[in-house]
């Protein structure tokens, strides 16, 4: 994302202009994927967003689908904040990863990201695909080995189905009063919800929770 | 639908012939708001699904919103099932809330009809509006009459979100465990929680759920 910090490492022989060519393209498909799905964006349209030639994008990148994946990578901050997730504290894990994630839905230049992955998951075959990759590799993998529990699968893509949802009615569908509540509020409402599907017991002896 | 049962009302005044092909073209509508979304779906792709003139379509229906807002009608039965569920025990309202919704999913009808609602309310404003007022007003309103707590609006949303989340997982994207999980083990892992949001301590004194 053309906002992230010079910590990152620049790939080996990249000139910097080049660099900054790159991250000017990958934001403007991230746009055009959030605007418009993965099917009706297009590498024209990503290519005028970027003011650079169709021809050059078609050069760094590939195919529409290789550019989606590169647009979709998390940035290194974010895979960090993930690893801390799953390393930190288990009695807390669901309030911490409700704050990360609700967090990263707040910050403009990842809202961009996620918006143009759940606008692309939902309108094509091939980027759900990348999508579920992603998220296992990423994002669920490291979830399910920090909450450490049985059923590890089950426990993350329950979690992950609430939080998906979470964000679509508060981000995207704008639904009250979730979209106006302060962030520590969700934290504290959600946190243990999602605290109870990574660590807690699945099938309660009858009794309901809370 | 046109596999709904003959039990449903037909307005005054409309023969059966006309009532037939109101219904081919609501079916054939959600097929198409459910394959493209709001935007990109058009009447006269519509009425070509349908087989019948574009102008007859615009006679029964109005405007592509119109025909939208038609499309979406919940059927008299699932409207009759929702106000059972609020007016049956509250102490198993989660359980059985999550095994209409889901059970509604895997109706070939209504799972259409659901599709059509997902994949437009992310493609357009207009038609999220519908969703946020049909939501509210069919689905929301009683759920929350029902559960009677404190914050009610917040504790219906909350569900909600849970529950959009988990049918994009289970029957939008296809993830495993959830989409191939026996409905009834759905019920016993995700009812607690749906429990909980309607009718549990929303602020815990600290301690985690479970």
């Amino acid at each position: 994302m053309t906002d992230r910090p010079t910590g990152r490492r620049r790939p080996v022989g990249r000139r910097p202009g080049e660099q900054r060519t790159r991250e000017q393209i990958l934001d403007a498909a991230r746009e055009q994927f959030a605007a418009h799905g993965y099917t009706a964006a297009t590498m024209r349209r990503v290519a005028a967003a970027a003011d650079v030639d169709p021809a050059l994008l078609h050069h760094y990148f590939g195919t529409k689908y290789d550019l989606f994946a590169a647009a979709m990578q998390l940035p290194g901050e974010v895979r960090q904040a993930i690893g801390l997730l799953a390393a930190g504290d288990r009695a807390d894990l669901g309030a911490r990863l409700v704050r990360l994630y609700l967090g990263l839905w707040q910050h403009p230049a990842s809202n961009r990201q996620l918006r143009a992955l759940v606008a692309s998951v939902l309108s094509h075959d091939q980027a759900a695909r990348t999508l579920r990759e992603a998220l296992s590799a990423e994002v669920l993998g490291p979830l399910v080995a920090g909450a450490g529990g049985d059923r590890a699968a089950l426990r993350a893509t329950l979690a992950a189905s609430h939080l998906v949802g979470l964000a679509l009615a508060r981000h995207v569908l704008a639904i009250e009063p979730l979209a106006s509540a302060d962030l520590e509020d969700l934290v504290r409402w959600v946190g243990p919800v999602v605290q109870h599907y990574l660590t807690g017991p699945l099938d309660p002896p009858g009794a309901p929770l809370g």
